[in-house]
């Protein structure tokens, strides 16, 4: 073991995640705060600093550490550009600033100090050539001194805080110590903050005989950003496989023109790569892709790896396949269950490295056509290190692609996906439906260890999920659920046909009757009863209210009654902070007592705060910390508040 | 980025500190429970096992695994040898177990399995060479499995437990995983489990104007050992500085017979390597490191790096210590305060690496001269790279070394020097009195993640401090003291004195009037009101129960009263189960209902118990989970129950 490495303890690093195995991730240009314990031997002072560049640069950027209590340190940090970055902290003994508090302590106790402003000065005469400013200051400092003076006005000259200041800066770092180099991946914002509408581009024709095409889709692009999102997400658009293709309602016995599943990937047409003829071409794609662009819309795709029986790869590739031992390909089952319209790859054996290969150029290929963000369907079943090398590796060329893991299952299974390199996870939001459960699920979220690698996408409703609470809610419960996904998450995202309550369940199952995964469907979001004007609010909201932007800073408040959960969201400086009630329960009104956190302004429990009701911006006063309020699903199921405390700009 | 490398997870592991930076400590022979989360895509069975090995050994034991919920695996490993160990993970696809697991579901739906039996065959064909008693039963199955059989029966014979069993040990391990390698120490038992009884040599010639020696010494081993006690600790037994010597009650004026403080090292005597001559010679201590031993006894020395300023290295190492312009020594300081009776070494500069190597080499002399036992002065006031270098090469030579650490400092700096290596360290128990506080800081000792390298050695007072509570109590208050130290505590300690209530303040502090630290004091331990039959106890319950021994396998339980620490300390099979109460109010006799913690054996809150009060032998029966008692701190401060759960021996 080497003598006297590392004098200094840095430990307990906030963005260390498994030991520095995995990336923690950030929003490249939102500050975000970098922690560590740092700490010595003995009672000197000591000082700290974050590094941080870009991965493969030179140069480190240097950001000075400020003492927390109980020996940690923070400063606050930007990773300008979307890529991965390092991050280390350095960590030295500060002598000068040591002999600071030292000598000012025996002076004060009256003793005499000549020896020790002579230590003095041959600390600042140790000050090597730094910056030529710093030098000066001590120079000319060196040279005021004067041993004929007082005692207190010789330490007073030395101890300036300019001498101070030039010294931190240029002076020597005495045991210097430097921590292990750890990943940070900076993701563009929309990784970590955005609004998703799923649609089916085949039902987008306006007519459940006709399929849709990717120019019908075109004309939903205003619709979709006129209710204010920011990514338009499409369910898989590749041929689909006519071997055992299912019918309506998940049936065995399709019709012959039945659609069949877009999941059951690939048919003579082709595979990952091809566009299902129904819905267009690579040029219908392009225009559709350039429109969205020209909405500020981002189109995501759907990233499947199971393939039809007839997907082009099972011929061309059959050592990317299971065989049993008749000859047959081995079909997707989860016992006693079997799913013959779909087949999986396997990842070993003869599917390295060309399989690995192959996926990674199918994701490629879509960025070559200007998609950047992939929705991963069900990325459980597939190998952890598949996805980080391929993330890795598309990511090396575009930093700026994201990845949703469609992952619902166990939870450390959860957050490994998340840790191996997904921008966004879907999460069990879907399923939170009580204070309590909300309480937990999100406090975990946002305060766990988890918050440093772990973006959840609060989707209200899935192609896959149609959640109980919303079978039984009726119209409020459409409401609830939408003001909660939008205001709790960072990222969310509703299906189609949200907009109008769309809840028919096959019986007993949380699953749409006449899904439009084996049909055509034909809507209309404009029949009464629809909840535009509520998703148009929440995505206003959203945009303009910089307190949304961070989900991490969500804290929850008091109000007497246990179906209202009463939360707030607000930026570091309180400029904007915004208070939320929601009644959780659909079919009765909610009267309750809740706090107005007065304090989060450094108030007094009886001082006064000005309010804007965002859902009709009604301004007026709350005096006190306790106010009262109903909410009637029927009207109004959530409120919305912004305060403003005394002295704010409104 | 490699492909395909780990496919399985493995994560979470309770004995990895700060990612493997540090090791996990263990006792040498006493099974600890090993537990990671491990877990794969998909939803295929797996299995996982624990290596181990003594570090430099080539080959490792391998510990199998067991599911415990949640993803989370656990082993019982048994560390068989007092040294430095490795441990890591093994895990991997279990295709036999999946296989069995899905045909079973096939068959319980009246599938047709004749596919899959061909596959498990194929599974069986590829178990290679292993162990040859499982070759033997595979190739028995497949030679008696019969495709004209009934495809159940089939099933079964491929299913069975012993083809299973056969597998599991010489199947193939599909995408095996190994985890990174982890350090861990084994310690001997007494690193985790101690009985500490400190004294000063000098003061046991019962006659306080005769200086003690170690003669004296061996005369008080039998009393001692009678108490009860693993380890007789002494303060520094060096020659002692003469320059600047403190007098009586720490004044800088001393008598000229004074002796000094013990912690002022060196003079022209001697330095670290030398004993005080008053004291007596190394034929003396030779004799009675024997002597201790004979009474099986084991002799704990002080390790204070500090030197006196006539300490001869600071004639012959000027380059290890701080000068001052003006050419004097600098003096050890907390300004304003001054210590001029001692000077501090530094660590770097001129002083590596001969200091470094000096200091190993103190300790390895006393180690040869039968002592493995230190407690070390001020540890946090030394560079932690200094302790982990020096504790690894004495441990490296002799493992069975113990170092305590005497850091009353914050907690982050004490963590830290159990991680670098001490074994044992003094903690904030001294000053933790009231419910809520030991709750508080048992639960983290005992269920934080510090459990697995901090061991606290819970000393009810030591010659530094004499406890505000001690102070005031009177005899209860020490009783209730050392019950909370010796039964709370997996290590504890008394500094002599404390068997008969000793509390004479120097007014205002946490200081003995008249200590022993600046002159020579005799003792009457057999004064009236002592409580060495308190302290006899205590240690005979430690001795003899083996719940006792791993301090972290503690349980707080409901007592309805706020003065009253009701806790249980038990075997993992509950075949020793004690149950404490402790009235921690010295002035007040004390009522309560509490908790009969019958859940822990598995019964009713309506069952009864067996119970023996181990303070007098008394047997009788609880019936029920609420009882009722009083504690007067006059005559019983305290309680200690032994529970038998029906069916056990008693």
């Amino acid at each position: 073991m080497l003598l006297a490495n590392a004098r200094l303890a840095i430990e307990g690093v906030n963005l260390e995640i498994d030991g520095g195995r995995f990336p923690a991730k950030v929003v490249a240009g939102r500050p975000v705060a970098v922690e560590a314990d740092i700490f010595c031997d003995g009672h000197d002072s000591i000082d700290a600093a974050v590094l941080h560049r870009r991965r493969g640069a030179d140069d480190w950027a240097e950001v000075p550490m400020e003492f927390l209590a109980n020996d940690r340190w923070r400063a606050r940090v930007t990773f300008p550009e979307n890529d991965a970055h390092e991050l280390t902290f350095l960590a030295w003994r500060d002598l000068f600033t040591t002999w600071r508090k030292e000598v000012a302590k025996k002076l004060a106790a009256g003793q005499n100090i000549g020896l020790e402003l002579e230590e003095g000065r041959r600390l600042l005469q140790a000050v090597e050539e730094g910056e030529p400013d710093d030098r000066a200051v001590i120079d000319r400092t060196l040279a005021e001194d004067d041993e004929a003076e007082e005692q207190g006005h010789r330490f007073a000259r030395l101890n300036a805080p300019e001498v101070a200041a030039a010294v931190r800066r240029s002076g020597p770092r005495t045991n210097l110590t430097c921590y292990k180099i750890l990943p940070v991946f900076a993701d563009r914002e929309a990784a970590a903050f955005s609004a998703w509408y799923e649609m089916m581009p085949r039902s987008q024709s306006g007519d459940p005989e006709r399929h849709g095409t990717f120019d019908d889709v075109i004309r939903k692009l205003a619709y979709v950003r006129d209710l204010g999102f920011d990514v338009l997400y499409f369910t898989p658009i590749h041929p689909i496989g006519r071997v055992n293709r299912k019918g309506r309602n998940n049936s065995l016995t399709p019709e012959p023109h039945d659609p069949g599943s877009p999941y059951a990937i690939g048919a003579d047409e082709g595979g990952h790569d091809a566009i299902h003829p129904e819905l267009g071409d690579f040029e219908s794609f392009a225009r559709l892709v350039e429109a969205a662009r020209a909405h500020d819309l981002e189109i995501a795709l759907d990233f499947a790896i199971q393939c039809a029986p007839d997907h082009p790869w099972i011929r061309e590739h059959p050592e990317w396949f299971d065989w049993r031992p008749d000859g047959t390909i081995k079909f997707a089952e989860n016992p006693p269950k079997k799913y013959e319209d779909i087949v999986n790859v396997h990842f070993y054996r003869g599917a390295i490295p060309d399989l690995w290969h192959a996926l990674r150029d199918v994701v490629l290929f879509w960025v070559g056509k200007g998609v950047k963000i992939f929705r991963v369907d069900n990325p459980h079943t597939k190998p952890f290190p598949f996805w980080e090398w391929m993330i890795e590796e598309v990511r090396a060329e575009h930093p700026d692609v994201i990845f949703l893991a469609e992952a619902f299952t166990r939870p450390k299974v959860m957050k490994r996906l998340a840790k191996v390199g997904y921008s966004q996870s879907y999460s069990y939001f879907t399923w939170r439906n009580t204070k309590a459960e909300l309480i937990e699920y999100l406090t975990e979220l946002t305060t766990g260890e988890c918050r440093h690698y772990m973006r959840p996408n609060f989707f209200a409703n899935t192609p896959d999920i149609n959640p109980v609470y919303l079978q039984h809610s009726g119209r409020p419960g459409f409401r609830v659920r939408l003001a909660l996904a939008a205001t709790l998450g960072g990222n969310y995202g509703i299906y189609n046909g949200y907009e109008i309550c769309e809840a028919t369940p096959v019986p007993g199952k949380e699953e749409y009757f006449n899904s439009e995964k084996y049909q055509l469907r034909a809507w209309d979001f404009d029949q009464p009863g629809h909840i535009q004007d509520d998703i148009r609010l929440m995505n206003h909201i959203r945009r303009t209210h910089p307190a949304m932007r961070d989900f991490t800073r969500l804290r929850f408040y008091d109000a007497h009654n246990d179906a209202v959960l009463a939360y707030g969201k607000s930026t570091e400086d309180r400029s904007d902070f915004l208070l939320f009630h929601v009644n959780l329960d659909p079919h009765h009104a909610q009267t309750f007592q809740f706090e107005v956190p007065l304090w989060e302004f450094g108030l007094p429990d009886d001082a006064s705060v000005e309010v804007e009701d965002l859902l009709n911006g009604n301004r007026f006063t709350w005096h006190g910390k306790w106010q009262g309020l109903e909410l009637d699903p029927q009207t109004r199921p959530y409120a919305i508040w912004r305060l403003y405390a005394p002295g704010m700009p409104r």
